[in-house]
């Protein structure tokens, strides 16, 4: 460790995924400094899981020459429905967890204050605040991935409602009767325009003796299912009719749901992010934005910015920042 | 007017919808003392409709044995897009308003403060503050009649956006592809379970050789575009299947429309009202809850209340006295 890094504070924020964890050191000022990656191992259970969250948390700061002694603060997404005051993880389908008292275990286990949140609602305070300098007063972020999810910023603030799950847009219907979802319900946004949703068509149209050049990125013993948002890109940047149709519909659907929103809420910014639209920009976005003008209410959507994302997949461990340094602030103030 | 009277202050309520006027007077305690209805004879141009609104509000008044002189503010909901500031209606199509100055022209005429808002947002907000005595952090109103609309209560405030057209839950598409809106996209909510939709779907039904008893409820010269939607309920209790199956359905995709909204905003209470619901509470409600329920993700229903409102075609006044009185208010504190 540097001597000139000893005295400074720093704050940590966690992205917990079903696949990886990514945490990042940043400074008090939100300046971030250094990054790492873990594979999350979901089955290995929960406790092998907070020691790699812990692990991963240790390996970005020492790889930025600091000690976990000038930690102050850990802010953490995970995928599910979570209760930010107790810090437990209520219900997360894609770690299995159900009642998992993160903050508890993760607090006890590198004695340092940590806050939880649900991964969607970080990634959405990390736009509004970093990336859109906290100006929209109202501002929706919607998260394409595997599922689809979003974060609600009313009035300023992180809006949870209830019972604390707001933002499930993945399972707003946008198709009665449609294709079946996860969820177990039919024609919900995320059976329409996930990633799991692209793949699933592209295979369907496979079956059905459609022709497509996908197949060929295909490692020796690989699937469909092994197949990354990328690939996709590279398929329609070296002109595959079927990869691009398919990709276009779920634009064309994200774009409804964008409306919907924009109709209901009329929020200042809609920001659209998350894995699909990171790798599938150039080729969803404009299709997104034309599909949700067509279908707003006439004059609602003057003055309304439709967007992707600059912070990628850095968006939830800058959320986990921002919300570690809120409630840093907050306890200070008390 | 009887003198113990005289010195009764009093603030008057306002619901204009696209074919009838309907005015209250109430107390400064928002104790309902008198109603009054006028046709609104839109066809006649904005100022007609001004010196109706006027005359509506001074037949509640003089009705209950009081004078104008009392009236110390008028709050009014307008169909349409309205900007609270300025209390011009921007648009109202069923009105075919644009632009149209209504507060100014109404406080020119009657000489006393008018504040006017978008009727949904008012007759959400008479349902929470009257209704539900203000309880529900969060809260969601969908007003099913001749088009379908929302006004959302969002931390006990109301809330309306960036550009104020907040609600537009009618034009939520439910069905991409599905039939024809008035608003010229297809598969909105509007489309699938408003009256308009409902008298579309018997139509339809009636032209292809299906039987009801309802076209016995016609009147000579009559068509099925002059029924009610109670005529729907009377031919539902003599046992009309035809009409039960079309209301089953309006219905269900209610009930996904909740479900929508649940899932997005999780607000603690959603209350139903208009005069679909008024009309065809017992017929609907049990399979609005139910789908609703089904349709919403695991969990996040616990403890949400999905209600019928008691306040039926009142909402609109009571939420017009409500925002006259808190405008009051805040000038006073100023």
């Amino acid at each position: 460790m540097a001597d000139s890094n000893s005295k400074q504070d720093l704050i940590v924020g966690v992205d917990l995924g079903g696949t990886k964890i990514l945490a990042g050191v940043f400074t008090p000022q939100l300046k971030r400094l250094q990054t790492a990656k873990l594979s999350t191992k979901a089955v290995r259970g929960f406790e092998e899981v907070v020691e790699r969250i812990a692990r991963c948390i240790q390996d970005a700061v020492d790889e930025a020459d600091f000690s976990l002694k000038q930690v102050k603060a850990i802010g953490i997404g995970a995928p599910g429905a979570v209760d930010p005051s107790s810090g437990e993880v209520v219900f997360a389908p894609n770690l299995e967890w159900s009642k998992a008292p993160l903050k508890k275990a993760l607090e006890k286990r590198l004695e340092i204050p940590v806050f939880v949140e649900n991964d969607c609602n970080l990634c959405a305070l990390g736009v509004h605040e970093i990336e859109l300098h906290g100006k929209p007063r109202h501002m929706v972020g919607i998260f394409l991935g595997t599922g689809i999810g979003a974060g609600l910023i009313l009035d300023g603030h992180l809006y949870s409602g209830f019972n604390r799950t707001a933002g499930e847009i993945g399972h707003m219907v946008l198709q009665v009767g449609g294709p079946k979802c996860g969820c177990g319900n039919k024609g919900c946004f995320e059976a329409l325009a996930s990633r799991t949703a692209i793949f699933r068509n592209l295979q369907e149209a496979v079956k059905a003796g459609e022709k497509t050049s996908i197949l060929e990125l295909l490692g020796p013993g690989q699937s469909l299912a092994d197949l990354k948002s990328g690939d996709l890109r590279k398929a329609i940047r070296k002109g595959d009719k079927l990869v691009e149709k398919i990709v276009e519909d779920a634009a064309e659907y994200t774009g409804v749901a964008v409306a919907n929103v924009l109709n209901l809420l009329n929020p200042e910014v809609i920001v659209l992010g998350g894995g699909v639209i990171d790798a599938l920009k150039d080729e969803m976005m404009s299709i997104i934005v034309e599909t949700a003008r067509d279908y707003a209410m006439p004059g609602t959507d003057k003055g309304i910015e439709i967007v992707a994302s600059e912070l990628g997949d850095e968006a939830g461990i800058h959320g986990g920042a921002v919300l570690a340094r809120q409630r840093l602030k907050s306890a200070s103030s008390n």
